[in-house]
């Protein structure tokens, strides 16, 4: 993958990367959900094949944006918890649901209040409460 | 297409739209290189299909996104020009850039540097020079 860019422009690149239906729902099951397992994101309503998961999940890492661990009481199954720069991504997150809520929201009608996922405030005081959250999740699981 | 999201949830349901490595390059080269026509979107250096190109016009018009338009003194080519909808994924596209450029470079050293696409200013301003100069375009494009 590291040299199998397609093109130099940073969007391209980022796309390179995260460009699929997949990997941002994986960011927002770890970050919003505070899910670090296999088994609770391919849990999730979207129903990710587990051979994708896997595959998103080796990519992830080796980019750096997401860390394997093991939990000390638990040696058999791996934890995965977002590095710093995967915590970078709540920006693009939230504009992804506020340009969802706003224009996709009228071809799916069943898309539930972005106030749900606590995304109503200002944007900065939303990134906040997103990246704090998350490094108090880290902390507490890693110790 | 409309009926077939994969769930309720706005971030799923807007990369079943958007969430693949192609369509936010057409945007990028509509709102940011002001292309207006298949040929010049099908010869950006990325290679995009022909017949990707053509199924993702089609979806975003539908999507209402873009719209399709002839020019008065061209009855033979289509123009594709951004919505307002489309126009208001600038912030999106800004959140990918700016990521891009901090943790992508490390693995596409080649990438070019930000300042020259102008999205080395203040957030805000940056949004704000992109939409005022796409809606000037669409201006000076339809009369």
């Amino acid at each position: 993958m590291e040299n199998n860019f397609r093109s130099a422009c940073p969007i391209a690149s980022a796309l390179d990367l995260m460009g699929d239906k997949w990997t941002m729902l994986i960011i927002r099951d770890m970050l919003l959900g505070g899910k670090k397992t296999f088994k609770d994101i391919s849990e999730s309503q979207e129903g990710i094949a587990t051979n994708i998961l896997s595959s998103r999940f080796k990519m992830l890492e080796s980019f750096g944006i997401i860390t394997k661990r093991k939990l000390p009481d638990n040696k058999k199954e791996n934890i995965y918890l977002l590095t710093e720069k995967g915590i970078d991504l709540a920006p693009m997150v939230l504009e992804i649901v506020l340009w969802s809520d706003k224009y996709v929201r009228e071809f799916n009608p069943q898309m539930f209040p972005i106030s749900l996922m606590g995304f109503n405030a200002e944007k900065s005081s939303v990134i906040d409460n997103i990246q704090t959250n998350y490094r108090d999740l880290v902390r507490t699981t890693i110790g």
